[in-house]
């Protein structure tokens, strides 16, 4: 189905983006090699992981499927070959936090919705997706600060999947995620 | 049944007094309105969350029935709304989580033994479910020393369980949780 | 079977080292008997809880079969009655470290494999399990970088995992124990 694939499409983007911003975060705090992989899966996959685990979906998505686990060490050791260009470093990790949010907020909040969850649920299920890759990503990364200073991003995590499960019936998945982007 | 009418009152009330505790920290942290029910939420759900996947009782409780996720995002709520009269926040914060403790101590217990644990497990739970909230609620807003300064309530918790499931022949959770709250 | 011997063995013993590890940190500390138990316990169950819940293997093994519970417990009141024996704590606690990372390495990787995972995810879950309970054991005890100056640890246990899963056509978990712990 189109919608279904493009779900698809979105979740595997979200996962990209969000290995960027876990190895820039390792970037950051000049970490090794391995540095890199470790923040980089554990934010590329973090999110979908404790949705997974809330929902019953067991065992986790990337055990019953490892190649996004292989794309975020892919992803990982890409952002480690080329992370010594320094160029706004920083804006970078902003960008990609926000369209992994807005990504992973729209694709939680279906992921839910396709196992029989509710609307709340859904809405609930969407935040928490796009939010624990990065709280994540901040805890093994030693920076305490997670939710506090990005407020701003569970807000618009909020309003992408509470949009999103609203936009539903009109079946226009794709409109949201670009309505999202605007908003975080 | 009755015990388990009991227990059910406990898991609620439970869940509104660690909303509460939450949404003042997040108060502490002049936080906006998201990070109120954010912070509220996790706090309220976070211990009983825990418990359900350790136990296998997939998807965890708040999927099945999504009426605790909307007491704790309403509860926050109304914290935020009232929460700017100052008087004695932080007092209030230790009450709740003492009390929100001694609850959940009974009911992660009970839960434990509903699905066939022994009794150690069962005492396991009551302490897992007890303070995984506040771990939850103290890592998500940035505060570091968690069981550090509130060994206390870890031993309250232990002991509020280990009572509880020592005197379930008696049937008598009601008192046990007055006396537990008198160690706490 | 002498494989599934060896791994159990090796699965008791890391248990313990890392049961001890956590005992030893709130030794550091200066926690009180409570604070033991449950850095102790949190540490020494932890890392195969975690993987227990990726691999859907619920309720998770110390539910199961609360023997390792009832270890750690034990393990972390033994640590209390002689730390203060004060003689390289901490000397003891990166050799402890160190040892309970190689066990788990093999044996969470084995477990994998056990469950019809592919060799990727074993690998992965190698890793997860050998650092997890110190990852937890750093967050509860309120330390704050805990991979970025533990990486050679996470290297460690990578390798380890990969020559496990690359060696076991060979059946030759042991030797691969004592390589790993070589590398560490």
């Amino acid at each position: 189905m189109l919608v279904q694939t493009v779900l698809t499409v979105l979740d595997w983007c979200g996962i990209v983006v969000f290995a960027i911003s876990g190895a820039l975060v390792a970037s950051r705090k000049q970490m090794d090699v391995v540095g890199f992989v470790l923040l980089g899966t554990a934010t590329g996959i973090g999110g979908g992981t404790v949705r997974d685990v809330l929902l019953g979906q067991l065992p986790v998505f990337w055990v019953r499927a490892p190649g996004s686990l292989v794309t975020c060490v892919a992803v990982s050791c890409l952002v480690f070959a080329t992370a010594h260009i320094p160029q706004s470093r920083y804006r970078v990790l902003l960008w990609a936090d926000a369209v992994g949010l807005a990504l992973f907020a729209v694709s939680g909040a279906a992921t839910a919705l396709e196992v029989g969850a509710g609307a709340v649920v859904a809405v609930a299920m969407g935040v928490v997706t796009a939010t624990f890759g990065g709280v994540i990503r901040d805890v093994l990364g030693g920076e305490s600060p997670v939710v506090l200073s990005r407020e701003i991003y569970v807000t618009a995590a909020l309003l992408g999947a509470a949009a999103f499960v609203l936009a539903l019936q009109a079946g226009a998945p794709r409109e949201l995620a670009a309505g999202l982007g605007f908003t975080a």
